[in-house]
């Protein structure tokens, strides 16, 4: 591997290897699948290696890169396209483009990655966008934009804000003002929803007393706004809200934009609950009403998603985190997962069983008692079924 | 995948497969086996699925299982039974019944959990029971109860108590009042004594400041009650304490039920220490007095078991538990643990290594000074046995 040549060779093989079915997982609502779609190993060798001998005599990485995580998603042209955050190992996160044709292998990032405008001066990182193929034409990204919190004494403390840019072709990228609400004096986790609400912008939101606590309530917001050139938004609503020992306890948020089925939009987002070895992120899916997107009509009990075998481990372990789906123009349904603020995986499942999950599956009866008797009362119906 | 059927072959394949011992693990103390004895893979499949393709013709998970974890152990009737802590997606957990023939595999559930009587309307949650087999003839659970702290602020903050049912059969079960320690505001890891002690019903307590910190000092306390359907402790001794940089730093409590060798009462407990990645709880032993089950007689330094290789990740890494050992006719012990709060094992020892082990294992000399020359010291008398 001394040559830029073994590098590129290397990179060739992994990128053009098929992905297949993991036929060790099975729960009907999705498959998974054996590899990443991204990991680090897909990054270009050119964006981390000088290939010249001359000035890299021993064919040394320069800039390497830490990890490829939390990656917006959009079906376009007939590519599945993601808008990656990329880690460098200096722990700042930019954004990239890469595309595939099957929505399961051979992503490849394009040449250059992502150079927004640099117009806030204080911004010190951006990560997780959200992409909206809006119905006004244009496509929207959403991402945190991370500050230094200067009125602290604390060096780690930072102000988190939704940053707003958008664009025609994923190459050319506007950035509008940061989104202003009004009532949360911070925000991470925003999303825009893909149609106009009562002819206003919508977002999802996260009401946030400080950068990491979400606060003594809330849950996921919604909020609407006129213009969105000089987004403000007043009030935010609940919709999914945090509740005590369920999957949201800690704290939830919004995960991919909203995508619509017969019986509503349905709602892949996150939730945290604490444990004695830190914080446990999972994935779970609810429904709103097509005439009221910020209106709850159902919610699944537990978990769509949680970290399984080695995707329990990494640089932030026992997490698995969306920001993109894509639907494909068959009813398929790609949900792009990060797993442990590492790498990049894929679920597929489909219109039709996301849409049998998130209204047939029971809700949450939020107590033990209730909960063993739901199992019970399941069990007794189904061994009478099978004349047991 | 899609039929019932396929889904009820792969159970059990997985239910009738042997387990054996792990020969790559040798300590002269226990035996490890190869394959966890429970994990959510071995839960009846009529538990999640319907298994009527009208009702569900994707053959989807309804009710899905997160974990088995954290069981009381009994040998009763000639079979190795436990009952187990099985954890939904939801985050509640709930009690089950499971039993085997040999004690290290083919463990199957019962058709049905365990739905105890719901005398407490504001427990939200129950797990982690121990099964006492008491000489007034009663088999006894006590687990832990908990509910939400409604006079906090915060929607995470519970209150943990010490639940009480008690049973012949482990079918019908009675609930008694929870236990009440008058000096103790919180309670979690009680474990009700086999035989009584002065008359009295004897328990193994952990006073608790509060729900996660188990205080200033302390460790596992000891409490007596005349009448257990009212059970109430006033004064807790302490027995095995909690110790600067030890095993059981940040805290300590009770495991299974101490069982009877000549020389003593075995306890079986867990020990935790934080670390930059969270808590790390271990197992450790220690030995009371015959005449007093209260006073410990006998602590070997360190731990009898920490997790190893895949048992040191899971929902929540870096963990074995223990709260149920069961003791064969032939003196065989089956120390039943879970790891990383998400499967079950086996730890396979006797009575006669225990003893060996609890009584001539040198204890911790809390020093590293007075821990290296215990450890040259021994190497010395060694290689003298050795002629080196």
């Amino acid at each position: 591997m001394k040559t830029y040549k073994a590098l590129e060779e290397r990179y060739e093989s992994l990128i053009t290897r098929e992905n297949r079915v993991n036929d060790r997982f099975y729960n009907g609502i999705f498959e998974r699948y054996v590899y990443p779609v991204l990991t680090r190993e897909h990054i270009p060798p050119f964006w981390m290696y000088d290939p010249d001998p001359k000035t890299n005599p021993h064919m040394m990485q320069r800039l390497g890169i830490n990890a490829v995580l939390n990656s917006g998603a959009i079906y376009l042209d007939g590519k599945f396209i993601l808008v990656c955050r990329v880690e460098g190992m200096d722990r700042k996160s930019f954004f990239a483009v890469a595309e595939s044709d099957t929505g399961v292998d051979h992503f490849r990032f394009w040449d250059h990655p992502v150079v927004l405008p640099d117009t806030e001066k204080d911004e010190t990182n951006v990560y997780d966008m959200r992409l909206t193929r809006h119905e006004d034409g244009w496509i929207y990204g959403v991402f945190c934009s991370e500050s230094h919190d200067s009125s602290s004494g604390d060096l780690s403390a930072a102000v988190a804000k939704a940053g707003i840019v958008r664009t025609r072709d994923l190459k050319t990228w506007e950035r509008l003002p940061d989104l202003k609400t009004l009532r949360s004096p911070q925000q991470r986790n925003v999303v825009l929803h893909p149609e106009f609400v009562n002819g206003k912008y919508a977002f999802y939101t996260r009401p946030m007393d400080d950068f990491i606590e979400t606060g003594s309530g809330g849950g996921i917001g919604f909020g609407l706004c006129d213009d969105i050139t000089r987004a403000v938004i007043d009030e935010e609503k609940m919709t999914s809200i945090r509740r005590y020992h369920t999957i949201t306890e800690a704290k939830n948020g919004a995960g991919c934009v909203p995508f619509k089925t017969k019986r509503g939009w349905i709602h892949i987002a996150h939730g945290v609950r604490n444990t004695a070895a830190g914080l446990r992120y999972v994935i779970y899916a609810f429904a709103t009403a097509l005439d009221d997107p910020s209106r709850v009509i159902a919610e699944p009990g537990g978990y769509l998603i949680a970290p399984l075998g080695s995707e329990r481990v990494g640089d932030v372990s026992n997490v698995v985190f969306t920001n993109g789906c894509s639907v494909a123009p068959d009813g398929r349904v790609f949900i792009y997962y990060a797993s442990s603020d590492t790498r990049m995986h894929v679920a597929v499942s489909d219109l039709e069983r996301l849409e049998d999950y998130v209204f047939n599956t029971p809700a949450d009866p939020l107590r033990s008692a209730d909960c063993v008797r739901q199992r019970d009362d399941f069990i007794t119906k189904n061994l009478k079924y099978l004349g047991k």
